[in-house]
């Protein structure tokens, strides 16, 4: 029990959909059998909400109480389809800039896999809130779309920093990095820097950067070499759902959201419409995202006992549907009674780790960016639709900016250079990328001559998309083109 | 042996780099040994070629041979370091246009894995030429990187319909599209929508979609229920990778690239360059890679032969250091003369699948493209840096935009909506985006409007990026922002 019982902790529970409602039971019922001194605050999001008619799922009083408590622990939400484009669980994430998911694997007594016996126990920092996940997209052409990945230094270094804490709070030896940096050198890149940078802050972790496709490949030939991964968001996404089928699979998935304001807990599954009301489904997810909100609200002997229990009752055997089959397994509700029962028992064959309070990365509330001490824009890329092919485009471009103090120097499709020709059989559609650069006297570009050029492209030929090639101290910020 | 003896096929031949040149000497004495008609016309790429000064890392003897022979088989490639941006076994697939990337995966006799027993066989195909991969990025600010995924309808449904023609070809019954369309509606949704087009042209083989991140899961939980899966470029490389690792690993994994023009066949893994020259790398990947090859240009008994005695040899026990340990393994040298001494051997325990001719799916040679009956634009999305706040930016540009023909509804940082404010606790950067959509009398904006509106915002602002907002077939080509 924590010091001071008479202190009471608020925090928002959103039982959410189908299933939901039983596995947050389970975990309210356990934790408050714990002493863990939670008043819970219930409001509602997800399917429901989305039905009354508000697009983003969640309504203003779980907002409200969100915003008040800081801490929520959710069951599944539905995203129906027709009533809003955005899933209400990526919003909460978002709205409460919740930027690091958590997501702890570990092998649990009595859930028998391939792996059983190597000792599997990684977690998975994902980025939550840039990258893809931030779903900006444009039909740029009828037939050609276009998804912006987006990744900052200072949203890069954020991440970096709070794998290393978490690292730290769980006395944990090794952070790997997992980046495409490879082949995106900039965005991907950027949480490679950021990393490399943040881990000399953390001399007794060892750091080590891997390529995301072969840390894939390690993850399912030896998982057991990994303590702590940290990835941007879509390759995060990709990854954790990976790792959680080498343990057991999402029934026993445990997730957290974390961010400097806010922390959202919950079970990576869905909501799992048909198992619903049935009392057969598996609350541990949820059970063990309470564990990891105790621990966030310091409350670690509760958390530690919680833990203990959930390993002695599956070493008993005690086990449910989706582990023993549907006709077989234990109910929720009688599997939630056997953990309350074995409050205050311990594990003896499997360890409970010793968390230490988790320090998050101090951020200062002004706005924070990097800075460059020198800058020009150096030209100008310009997406065209046309039907032209890229010969007869260049030849229409070169003559429609002769006078103009940018000159193009190539024309790319889906970022291989076709225009000068290379003699490369690349097959071109009708999206075309034209690269213009300063003719002479390099510097930096006035908007006067951008604003120029688009005037004269835009006589013959429709563009959708520009982007200023920028140098900052010195260094390109543009990728070249494959055949350049 | 194929009916005609005296035809000779010319195939262009990478020994490539570290363990390469031993990898495609076994392969070659192999394929020589099965009476398969090749004629090898050995060339260079990759560090050699990258130390001379060549940033592609394929010099043009390289390239012609390729245009000529329109088949390769190669070994790996290295691209050093501060030789050249781009990877040359990128730039080889991008310039032949191989728009397809097969990876088959299937258990091995000898080769024990936590998989074994279950049968697992299955086959990765990877849209090869498009998406993140293009590597078109850009600095926006100082800390701030964009990477541009470019999804085409045309790309997506040449890469489905590749996907059923090869399941077509092995017998196969199902195909699985991997995406995360439900976050990407507009880019990773092309994909879903080209195979559920594409998919009623193959009655006899079932169709099925599954979010990426899921497929990961049960790739690992349950890898046997796939037997084909289509993917874009980089979810394709992280997956196949992934699917590598169940069966025994990179040694084994052979890869093709096929376009409409050309094929390249080599095997996954990277040039080991520490075990060059020992005389104890497993050679079978690339080996495996020929036996695609062989069927590429139609041996099929060949093909047939030599993948039956790769399998004796392995139920032998004969297998190399990557399997048994380096100190332990059978040398490069003695397994390929294994291997030739088991052709004609048929293993009795092994399938050896009854492959009919890949039948590409024909293109027409003019360029081809989605076009829209209808279409208007209607706003401009315009990225800006800038250190003011959101509310005092929104002020501005407002301001700015008095008189102008569009106006300011929304400004985002990475996707999430900031102004007008919203509540939400979405921390900002130096990096917004804002969006303006026409006032009144909505129809096609003209190009003079954007022109103006770009004018007054660089009195004022400092910007980088415009997309134009789009409407085909009245259906808007942008994604709503989140708390939009």
């Amino acid at each position: 029990m924590s010091a001071d019982v008479a202190r009471r902790i608020p925090v928002t529970l959103i039982p959410g959909d189908g299933t939901g409602p039983e596995c947050i039971q389970a975990a309210r019922r356990i934790v408050d059998a714990s002493g863990a001194p939670i008043d819970w605050e219930v409001f509602e999001a997800g399917a429901k909400v989305f039905k009354k008619g508000l697009s983003s799922g969640v309504p203003p009083e779980t907002m409200d109480s969100i915003t008040r408590t800081r801490v929520a622990l959710k069951g599944p939400l539905e995203t129906p389809i027709g009533f809003g484009e955005k899933s209400a669980n990526v919003t909460l994430r978002k709205l409460f800039e919740t930027y690091s998911n958590v997501r702890p694997v570990r092998e649990l007594p009595g859930v028998t896999t391939p792996y059983s016996g190597r000792g599997i126990d990684l977690v998975v920092v994902r980025e939550n809130v840039e990258d893809l996940y931030a779903g900006i997209e444009y039909m740029q052409t009828p037939g050609v779309a276009q998804a912006l990945k987006l990744i900052s230094f200072k949203g890069s270094e954020r991440i970096a920093r709070f794998a290393f804490e978490y690292a730290r709070s769980e006395g944990r030896t090794k952070v790997a990095c997992a980046t495409k940096a490879n082949i995106l050198k900039f965005s991907e890149g950027m949480l490679k820097r950021a990393f490399e940078q943040v881990a000399s802050d953390y001399p007794e972790i060892e750091p080590w950067h891997v390529i995301v496709d072969n840390a894939a490949h390690q993850l399912v030939k030896r998982p057991e070499q990994f303590e702590v991964l940290v990835m941007t968001n879509m390759n995060g996404d990709i990854l954790s759902d990976l790792t959680s089928a080498l343990v057991g699979g999402l029934g026993f998935a445990a997730s957290a959201n974390i961010g400097g304001e806010a922390a959202i807990f919950e079970a990576v599954h869905g909501s799992a419409p048909k198992y619903a009301g049935k009392n057969v489904i598996n609350p541990t997810a949820v059970i063990l995202s309470a564990v990891m909100m105790l621990r966030h609200l310091g409350l670690f002997d509760e958390a530690g006992a919680i833990e203990h229990a959930v390993f002695v009752t599956l070493e008993s055997g005690v086990l449910t549907g989706d582990v023993l089959g549907y006709d077989r397994g234990t109910p929720t509700t009688e599997y939630t009674d056997t953990i309350i029962g074995n409050l205050g028992r311990r594990t003896e064959t499997w360890s409970v780790r010793d968390v230490k309070p988790l320090q998050l990365p101090k951020l200062d509330p002004a706005p924070d960016y990097v800075k460059a001490t020198s800058r020009a824009v150096v030209g100008l890329d310009v997406f065209v639709e046309t039907p032209l092919t890229a010969a007869e485009l260049g030849a229409s471009l070169m003559d429609l900016t002769r006078d103009t103090r940018l000159s193009l120097v190539m024309i790319s499709s889906r970022g291989t250079k076709v225009f000068p020709p290379t003699g490369a059989m690349t097959e071109t559609g009708d999206h075309f990328r034209c690269r213009f650069i300063i003719r002479e006297n390099p510097g930096d570009l006035p908007d006067e001559d951008v604003h120029q050029l688009l005037a004269r492209i835009s006589r013959e030929h429709r563009w959708m998309h520009i982007e200023k090639l920028q140098e900052f101290d010195g260094e390109l910020g543009f990728t070249r083109d494959q055949g350049d």
